[in-house]
């Protein structure tokens, strides 16, 4: 292997996107013994992904390289970047050595927000808080949420019959093991899609920004995840009008507290016939 | 102020930091059923911690509220903002209504680093990458390692054997399931000493940092954490001289580069008798 860059990196001529699981060799232990021979295992393809406005970037993000249109859109309205769908005029993917970039065209008035906010910032960021350099830019106030008439009737029972469903509409997670996955369901408890993500906050951003683009409401059906619930999630959904989130594993206080203040129902360590409600 | 590192950091009352788990109401659900009564749960605090270099708000993580200093000190040397340990000259750990906020006192040497990263940097970052904006600006050639000569001969049961002893050193995530682990582990698979934290990535801060603090050598063993393996684990592994890194869960693709250009030996699905060695 040479000291050049990962190969899993380096896109064909034809920009086409890198696939979202590669093959590595590989050793299994059995038994606490490696076995003789080598095998190959797929792993999940970590793309750096940059998300471009107005031809400024902004933040990368390793995220799986698929639905990434979907993923910037449903990034940049679940962040509050953009106020509505209507101020994204345009998005364009493009693969490059180095990652990928998803260019979007944004309306002037975005752009200018944009722009007041990068001057107002003091400098670098780190992971966990996007955009955020100190403790007085926490933005932990949610909307409050206008809960449609049928969620107070809805039984546990229909947020665990869309778990059920899950596993089936999670192809990459089957190959690697790796990927996180979102998906709608209906009031009913019909699962109609999921996004995968080595990202848990990228696969719900383009769960997001799929129905964003398909125009469909956020709030006629309710969000699963396979992760945990940190404050991220809780606050994504709250800003897009999304009334009930449930996750496979546990929330932090965060993501309770706001899940609280913004009136949204959540459901945590979802598990076949159990669960566990945050009570408002 | 000595120019010396001292291991014996300032440290805050414990009383002044939030504690790491929080009670919350809950309504259990069980056969798809809630139950008649509340009940209350645990569920892991989500702090603010802002990290301020010589007064300078650097980065906003959010992080289970103990072990600071170590967490402050492995991130700032994980990450390449010190160069080295004597770089730094004290820790506070100060808790107010919003937050933590972990104040470094660094060498004019770092300080001119940070703030010369901070001019040439465009503006704000997203999560995921710390301090990347674009594309440009992405790390992911670490050092090569110089593997210690018993690595070689390290069997895949004594990896596994350090996972057997988790469990017992992880009385928060017993409480919420919420929590991430770091362990460290001597040559012979005994796991000397385990970090929590609602975060993976701090939580192996908080390991490598504590390390540091009490300086420990970090190549007479290994690393095992609860998690999967991102890129950043096993570049923040290789940064500090990590020869080897174990995760419950699957590696990602980056994570298996990185760990390749550095020689950093990688396993993945450590459970019961079985793992996944990722080959050179």
């Amino acid at each position: 292997m040479s000291d050049d860059f990962s190969p899993h990196l380096l896109s064909p001529a034809d920009d086409s996107l890198p696939p979202p699981t590669v093959p590595v060799t590989v050793r299994r232990v059995r038994q606490g013994r490696p076995l003789d021979h080598a095998d190959s295992d797929q792993v999940a393809t970590e793309t750096p992904v940059a998300l471009v406005f107005n031809g400024i970037s902004h933040a990368v993000m390793m995220a799986t390289p698929a639905d990434l249109e979907a993923f910037a859109l449903g990034f940049a309205l679940s962040e509050g970047l953009l106020l509505s769908p209507a101020e994204c005029h345009g998005i364009d993917v493009i693969a490059n050595a180095q990652g990928v970039e998803v260019q979007l065209e944004v309306a002037a008035a975005a752009e200018m927000r944009l722009k007041d906010q990068r001057r107002t910032l003091a400098g670098r960021t780190g992971c966990g808080l996007c955009g955020i350099d100190s403790l007085t830019r926490l933005d932990l106030l949610p909307e409050r949420l206008s809960p449609p008439a049928w969620l107070a009737a809805l039984p546990p029972a229909t947020v665990l019959k869309a778990f059920t469903q899950m596993p089936a509409l999670q192809p990459l997670n089957a190959l690697t093991g790796a990927h996180h996955a979102a998906g709608w369901a209906t009031r009913e408890g019909e699962l109609l899609q999921v996004m995968e993500d080595v990202g848990r906050h990228n696969a719900l951003d383009k769960l997001l920004g799929s129905r964003v683009q398909a125009r469909l409401p956020m709030d006629d059906g309710f969000i699963v995840m396979s992760s945990r619930a940190s404050y991220e999630l809780v606050r994504k959904c709250a800003r897009l009008g999304v009334p009930l989130l449930a996750t496979i594993s546990a929330p932090t206080s965060l993501a309770v507290d706001i899940a609280r203040q913004a009136g949204l129902q959540l459901y945590g360590f979802c598990r076949g016939e159990q669960a566990v409600r945050y009570v408002p």
